[in-house]
């Protein structure tokens, strides 16, 4: 038994299974039971299932239906290995049971069934010449034209070698053994009416009934030079369209360097290759090759999510119980902890209207990796969405609570006030949970922006002390003086467009004028001393240049920090110019 | 004529002058007019004073009163210039009118007036040595004594030469001549009390009454040398002191390499020098120390808006009246097109009530230099405090119409939009205001954030659809991409947290996620199809990875603009990772 597509590495494969089914035969061997257990714990571990055929096969050899039942069910959970379906019906032949008298057909089926599953593989050229071959054997030329008639629409890699084994089996074989009589018959009327002399519209000769040799032998062999002729000229007309067809593909599949599993991160120009291959089959392909080419893209890049929600995205319109068998084989069994396709698998659920489904798919996800903060969020999305207020505080004062640290803590506080707000109208509640929270994280700007938002949402004028004392509190507490200095800039800016007070407006600005100063003695302390020559530093105090020195020290904290921008400032950089330095 | 501080550059100095008085006589010839033309429009022009004075004093010397008055007008305005004051005396000592016998002490009364102007400048040693001379020259010796008793405790650059010339002034005269009466009685008595033997509390030797010699020669020599070793020995102390102070201001004034005006910058060394010089004067200095080095300070860095708007606060505590003549000086002669002195004048103004002159001084800043949206917002502000809320609306729309360019009527529009929101309660004038400006300015994104903004701060359940359509104006604007795909992550997070439908949230990741595939792939056709070799780029669509990227990516976006965050995106970068690239 070879193992053409499967090296080594796949016994790697860890990802535990929870849908396999048990062994079904209580009576079976301990050794039996152990090498179950591997493909039960892991169903794409190629190897797996070729040790436990192999013991099936030649230790418990009586027991052909449990060994069929095991073919069956590696099948279904790697239908796209040629390999497993030439063994599974090397197997059938091997242990048919012929009294029946359907051993052929069953045969039949099998490859039928086979190539249904990954015929359309751009690399299951094998599995079709097996089936040809097998044809052939069973003396079924019209069958195995039938099967060269369907792979050569396929693209597959050996498109061409196809195409030079039907020439031979239609020049080594006479037209009324290789064609169906109904084309046989078809064929011989078509040519019958092209050698009639063109205006003779005459009854011409009478043609043999069935697929009966006409009389005449020399038109005997002109007629099966004919036909072969015709019969080749046709298929030439499908290569040529086929050729077309690989040679869109041929680029693609060059590219494909590890069409196996394997833990390690694949190449990134292995990603784009099958992202654009992808891309490009679903806008030429049939739905067959999409699926096809999916399964096949689902092995090599089973830990990489965006394959398995493209997937699902590509199933949407097909069916919900695809798409849902997609989610549940990526989510169960290949990326337990990864957040956004268990994200989009709850939404697809609660789509659907299973809203007890998306909350147990959120919480298996929050149970694999805690304390994911767009896994929590998506629960209160939920919860609040389906209106379970309570539910939506419990899980945010939760957060707050066992946040990893206070950062994460401040977050969820921040999105509590805004659900205290927005939601549920409770100014003063929402104002609790942030004063709390800023006890907790003194130097957060986020609190302070989100406290000053609160008072700023109300009446401006009617709550000016309270956004003064919100202003105060920032500029007072401990947070670095660069995060300082932007408070007060917005302090100062705050008073310009809305305090009632000049006086508050010239302190503010002297203020402002302080931390601008300390700043810069901060600055050229940090410098050590190491003054640049004067005539580098030289500089009037021309609005430009100290404007041009507020707006990159204005871009520095923007990019320093990613709060959010309550009160906007310095649109106009020469708005409040710093005092020269 | 000497102008030792005056370099020839200084007639360059061009701000016009709009306090100077024109001349008063009015029968003058032309020649006088024209130079008094000079320093009328430029009253500190020390060159211009000196051509004045020259042609006064040569040309038309019979017009004495007329000269005395062109000196004082020149001294008011550079009462620093030891030259000036060294000229003027000794004009007055040619001219005098010596019928009255109030000569000398009118002269000498010009001396006090010179060194109450400027002797505790560190440069004023020739004023101080031509006055000593002076009363000297009138034989006024102990005189010369007080007067050597100020200038020894006044820290100035020969204050060692001063120490010395003094000692030799009480070596080279008699006590009696170069003490005061008053002064040298109560030494007699001192060192006939320290002569005494100790223990011997007997009345001692009668002493002569007043000045009279002591009767016995030997004793007479003695008691001049002992005078004389007393007097020097106070001065000791006296110099010893003054040496420490003149040794804490040596490198400051070192550091003063240009005293005088001229167009051209100031090193930022200077510039730190005058801070330092200034801020230690504040600390340590008296009151006149302070003064005087300011007024010299604003003599070199006349140009340097800082240095007078700290002047000006550091006489908030003496007198509003030397404030508003600081602010004056410096907005009407120096500096009339520096926004920022204008607005803390017209606060200034505004604090003291009076209301007509701030609006006249803001009116006057916008007038020279027109566009400038700090001043702008400044009279907008004013406005709205004393309760003209059609001006404020007028002011605005006029800056949106007049604006600069598209950004600068946007910036204006979003001024106005939140004065209707927050001051006149009116969210449709703002919603309106908003949408003519995104007409005209489609790429800026504050004008989205706004609209945003004005329909978050309501009710956000019931305003869902106008929030969906204000994300999707955004979405479907011609912003840049990176730009839109901010919109699209706050798009998602908004739904998150407050929308009301499953479907609206995932459609919107997908969104999302198309428009990071999109600016993905400009990135790489920006790259120019240089790839780097696969195991540079190699990455697995870990996490981690993921969002070390969305990191960088928001904060390039931060950096790139200086909007108002209207909501906040991203908190937690694992939030919406983009699709692995």
């Amino acid at each position: 038994m070879e193992l053409e597509d499967a090296p080594k590495e796949t016994s790697e494969t860890v990802e535990p299974a929870t849908d396999a089914d048990p062994a079904q035969d209580p009576a079976l061997p301990a050794d039996y039971e152990r090498l179950f257990k591997v493909v039960e714990d892991n169903p794409e571990d190629f190897n797996g299932w070729v040790y436990l055929l192999q013991y099936v096969e030649q230790e418990v050899s009586a027991f052909n239906s449990v060994t069929c039942s095991v073919y069956r069910r590696g099948l279904q959970a790697i239908p796209l290995s040629v390999d497993l379906w030439l063994h599974y019906i090397a197997f059938l032949r091997e242990n048919q049971d012929t009294s029946d008298g359907e051993a052929e057909n069953r045969i039949r089926a099998s490859y039928e069934h086979a190539v249904l599953a990954c015929g359309t593989d751009f690399r299951s050229d094998r599995l079709w010449e097996a089936y040809i071959a097998w044809e052939t054997e069973q003396g079924k030329l019209a069958n195995v034209t039938a099967v060269y008639d369907r792979i050569l629409c396929i693209p597959t890699q050996l498109y061409s070698q196809h195409f030079q084994k039907f020439k031979e089996h239609v020049q080594s074989n006479i037209p009324k053994h290789f064609l169906s009589e109904e084309e046989f018959v078809q064929l011989r009327v078509e040519l019958a009416n092209e050698n009639k002399p063109s205006g003779d519209d005459a009854p011409g000769e009478e043609l043999p009934p069935g697929t009966e040799d006409l009389p005449d032998p020399a038109k005997r062999v002109t007629e099966i030079e004919n036909m072969r002729h015709k019969v080749t000229e046709t298929r030439q007309e499908v290569f040529n369209h086929n050729e077309h067809e690989v040679s869109k593909r041929w680029a693609f599949e060059e590219g494909i360097k590890r069409p196996y599993f394997h833990v390690k991160a694949l190449e990134k120009t292995q990603l784009n290759n099958w992202r654009e291959y992808l891309d490009f089959e679903l806008e030429n392909g049939t739905p067959e090759r999409v699926v096809v080419l999916f399964e096949r893209c689902l092995i090599a890049c089973a830990l990489y999510e965006e394959f398995w929600i493209k997937y699902a995205k590509y199933l949407e319109s097909y069916s919900v119980e695809g798409v849902r068998h997609i989610f549940k084989k990526a989510c169960s069994i290949h990326l337990p902890k990864k957040p956004t396709v268990h994200l989009l698998w709850a939404a697809f659920e609660e789509q659907q209207g299973d809203i007890e489904e998306a909350r147990r798919i959120l919480k298996a996800m929050e149970e694999a990796v805690p304390g994911l903060a767009m896994v929590r969020m998506r629960r209160v999305s939920l919860e609040r969405r389906h209106g379970n207020m309570d539910e939506v505080e419990a899980l945010l004062r939760d957060g707050i609570t066992n946040g990893k640290n206070s950062s994460e803590a401040s977050f969820y506080a921040v999105k509590l006030a805004r659900q205290l707000v927005k939601v549920q109208k409770s100014i003063g509640k929402a104002k609790k949970v942030l004063l709390e929270a800023v006890e907790k994280d003194e130097t957060n700007p986020k609190l302070y922006l989100n406290l000053l938002e609160l008072e700023y949402s109300g009446d401006v004028q009617q709550n000016e002390a309270e956004i003064m004392a919100g202003f105060d509190r920032a500029l007072s507490s401990t947070m670095p003086l660069e995060q300082r200095l932007i408070f007060s800039q917005r302090k100062v800016e705050f008073l310009e467009d809305f305090g009632s007070d000049v006086n508050l407006l010239v302190a503010a600005y002297e203020q402002h004028q302080r931390l601008t100063t300390e700043q810069e003695s901060l600055k050229r302390k940090a410098e050590n001393g190491s003054e640049e020559p004067d005539s580098k530093r030289q500089r009037t105090d021309d609005q430009s240049g100290a404007s041009a020195q507020m707006m990159q020290d204005m871009q520095a904290n923007h990019a320093g920090y990613n709060y959010n921008n309550w009160y906007q400032y310095g649109q106009y950089n020469q708005y409040y110019p710093p005092p020269p330095t």
